[in-house]
């Protein structure tokens, strides 16, 4: 950096210098003079002017590492930390670059599945699914997740590490990095496959590795759920869950919605009682904590739990919905969504239901149960067209081993116009359909399962269906009050297989209405005020829904039971990884 | 729909008819016959028959609601319903369009603010901020949450709906439904405004509204949890934030990473102990839950809790991080990110801790230390350049009324090169530093909040740095030993303003190393079983790192209290809402 002799700049000057012109500045360091640009100290001397730190950077001087600075041009606060600053600056590496890696799916994902890839030698890294050793050739099944295709490998004895061929180590489970060049293939499963040059075992993996070759049961793998993404089943399943849910984020922010994250945990009364897990710090929680002794919660005099003394000072719970939550949010912001964990703690040991699962809640502010349901609808539209444009292999996997025919019953979805009916039609439909149904059906109850999928399955041949206007008696205290009396601008969307994917309603908006719903079903006004707040000020007419993400999973995977499509299940009994 | 005398199809060649070629298929409706193409009929078909239902929809048909269908020709199953579906189908109404509602963004966030809009009539649907009546004319500052700027409406006594104005009713916080036309604004702080013809006042709001013009303190704000995000603050922060999310997501996604969903409750022994919110239903959780009476907690004849009744059977808890789960699928589908909440039970009344915060979680297979850094500086990068692109008119904002100089200090983690520096050296820097510290420095010590800031702001002058290779001492069990035996793959990086953002690690891949380690903490193996596993079969070099979100929403808006960053912050003794 050359020397200068321009004027010196005080430190005073320095400090207001973030409005004025400054052409350069000279410096002088060990008797010697640097210049620096004015433009490069404008910009730092604002930053810097921030945190009272009045030098300029000597980033940009770093060729000198030995220069010491005289201490009377700058300010004594930090002057004399120069040397260190500039011999650390010089020390320190720079952050290498963050490159995508290569993987499988780059390769053999592309339309041409691999073919526009030949001669390229390139290097996989994954774990090995089969191997078959034959005399003069190993071929490896090496898969790294980044889709269902495995690359084969094609090792001869000339390539290097063939030794650990040889000895046997290459089993199912371990991982591997092999270096080859892309070849046509000569089998008939894929169009390429992997001449390697240079092979290394990474990881072995030993006999006792619990997914070999031969099938295990779903219910096996359930206890491997550390290991069970190494299968097709389960990387096809984690893959599509994933797309499902950045499908989500994708709708939502297009179409201007802001996501919120909902509280966890709540002290809030308004949440109903019942069927919530507790959150607590009353019992110890320490290692040993198996062997609590029940006279260490504190309590009162009266022997009643002590809850002033717990975290939050009372009761607090695991959220069951971010409902209302989201319409404070959605009462500022107009259109936001949740996406989040909720919790219950029923004691159903079914294939429908899980203790933790995760939830996805739009609330539109300004909007009625038509709104809703057109929302609802290009959702579930772009969702499954989404996962059927973006996890063809999966999904091809899926319509031949898990649920044949589920490519047509999403394109169904994807194409089709959603129809809706009211609930006194539904009732209707149902009391003249000649089907037995378990649960008799009459006007006011709550339907079941077998109803819904009768309706959109049969009566409706695959669509999905919207059944809205339900009884208020069997809906939530929050929905808005429709013009008969009886019901309430409710909707539930149902799909084959799985009946009820999504629930919502428009909410009610007028406080006289809300208020005669809480007293009639007993609820403690005071417990909502922020609730009732929000129809005191600037009420609007909103709306919304929630879906299960599981049960979406589910729609979209044909996986029979839910504790499968989640990577680590919670259900009475069970909560372990 | 014409009819045909083509030859009648039976169930059970229909039910075959998957695989083979159909043209057409007549059917004999009420003594009429119908004709269907091949081509419906053979996608409808595969559907169908995995549900053992053997009809043709009728959907297709349904200009003819009266027709019935002789029961010969289908199965016995649902034949006899065909009728009711017919007339159903009728009834139901197709759910209407969903379309992105027209926001103010949409009028004044594009380059020309709205110019290119002048003369469109459009309505405005928000909550009016300020009015200013006079005697001929009223201002109205209506805002919708799209943005930060609101939409000046302009009514004239000749307005539809103008004698709500003159009853006084158009206050601070009440909602408005407003259409006009687009107009050049007179004042200088808009380019544009709309003149009003319609005027629909939607939601009153009285004085009582507790976010009147005048400034409240964001402490007053906290217990107005719910209203809050109508004020210029919480809006932006609340847009910002979900940018943030946003970016992340696309981040990973753009470079192949799944998004994982770690479990939030967990029985599992090696999250460590200590400082975790023990989650049961051993307490009973009515809406009495106030009185609970210490002697309903079910416990052993020796006097102990006992868990064998609680929900899952052994005490629960509330996840501290997702890692150890991340890494199982690591293992397995190579690239993965947690983005999920995650709480500690700490008693610390801070600017900096919440019980409850959000994190994400990425964890890369087949990576080292360096690869992680790089991951971490491109992921915080892309943050920072996506929020300056996407949120110009929240940050500005904030520069001007949060923290001046912000947007200086984040375009510096934009553009900067991230340097890295070994603990060592950071400890002999801090050594030769001359400004005193409340901690004294040595070897072997932890760095504390004032130590990392001094190296970013004063040592780097702004610049991100990474400090790694830690005393093994001070790190967690599970991070890879360096060669030297004292030292860990571990990093922080640690940015001006906020310190440590983020802290990641290579973890011990080696199951003697691993296993050597937790002999060391007296950590009990056989908690780690499934952890120990991935070391066992096909285990590979990985890393990872985690960032809490809320305190990246702290770094990239200036919020100096991270209870004024998340919608609604859990904290000892606060739990509200």
């Amino acid at each position: 950096m050359a020397a200068a002799s321009a004027a010196i700049v005080s430190t005073s000057c320095l400090r207001s210098s973030s409005q004025s012109t400054i052409r350069y500045i000279s410096l002088y360091l060990n008797g010697r003079s640097f210049n620096l640009r004015g433009d490069v100290l404008l910009r730092k001397s604002k930053i810097l002017k921030d945190y009272n730190i009045l030098y300029p950077s000597f980033h940009h001087i770093s060729s000198h590492p030995t220069i010491t600075v005289k201490r009377r041009y700058f300010s004594c606060s930090v002057g004399s930390e120069m040397v260190d600053k500039l011999s650390d600056v010089e020390q320190a590496e720079k952050v290498r670059e963050f490159r995508k890696r290569l993987r499988i799916v780059d390769v053999k994902g592309g339309p041409d599945e691999g073919l526009d890839r030949l001669g390229q030698k390139l290097v996989v890294k994954g774990w090995v699914r089969t191997s078959r050793v034959q005399s003069t050739v190993t071929f490896l099944e090496v898969n790294d997740g980044s889709c269902l295709s495995n690359m084969q490998c094609v090792i001869n004895p000339d390539a290097e590490g063939y030794d650990q061929v040889e000895s046997g180590l290459i089993t199912t489970g371990a991982s591997v990095w092999v270096e080859g060049v892309v070849v046509v293939s000569q089998g008939s499963k894929q169009k390429v496959e992997l001449n390697v040059a240079k092979f290394i075992m990474v990881g072995r993996s030993d006999s006792s590795f619990p997914i070999q070759k031969k099938r295990v049961t779903r219910e096996f793998l359930r206890t491997k759920a550390h290991l069970r993404p190494r299968t097709n089943t389960f990387g096809a399943v984690s893959r599509v869950r994933n797309a499902l849910a950045y499908a989500t984020h994708k709708f939502f922010q297009e179409n201007g919605f802001v996501w919120v994250s909902s509280p966890i945990i709540t002290a809030s009364d308004c949440e109903g009682a019942g069927e919530q897990f507790c959150v607590t710090t009353l019992i110890p929680s320490s290692g040993e904590s198996m062997d609590s002794p029940i006279g260490s919660v504190p309590k009162t005099a009266g022997g009643l739990i002590d809850w002033s003394q717990d975290f939050f000072g009372k009761p607090a719970f695991l959220t069951v919905s971010g409902q209302l939550n989201a319409e404070t949010y959605a009462s500022a912001l107009s259109d936001v969504y949740t996406f989040g964990p909720t919790f219950r703690a029923e004691n159903s040991n079914t294939s429908r239901h899980l203790a933790e699962f995760w939830m996805i809640e739009p609330e539109l502010a300004f909007a009625d149960l038509s709104d809703d349901m057109a929302c609802a609808t290009a959702y579930l539209q772009y969702l499954v067209k989404y996962v059927l444009e973006n996890c063809k292999e999966d999904m091809d996997f899926f319509n031949t081993w898990i649920e044949k025919g589920i490519i047509d019953r999403l394109s169904n979805v994807a194409e089709k116009d959603f129809v809706q009916l009211t609930y006194t039609d539904a009732i209707e439909l149902l009391l003249r359909a000649k089907k037995k149904f378990e649960f008799p059906v009459k006007w006011g109850c709550d339907l079941q399962s077998e109803h819904e999928r009768y309706i959109t399955e049969v009566a409706y041949a695959g669509s999905p269906v919207i059944i809205r206007d339900y009884p208020k008696e069997i809906k939530a205290f929050y929905m808005r009050q429709n013009e008969d009396g009886k019901t309430v601008a409710a909707m539930d969307l149902v799909v084959p297989r799985v009946g009820e994917l999504i629930g919502g309603s428009q909410r009610e908006e007028r406080l006289d209405y809300l208020d005669a719903r809480l007293d009639e079903l007993k609820l403690n006004k005071e417990s909502y005020w922020w609730y009732r707040d929000l129809r005191r000020f600037g009420s609007v007419p909103h709306a919304g829904f929630g879906l299960g993400f599981e049960r979406l999973v589910q729609f979209a995977t044909g996986i029979d039971n839910i504790r499968d499509v989640i990577p680590f299940p919670r259900t009475p009994g069970s909560a372990e990884f």
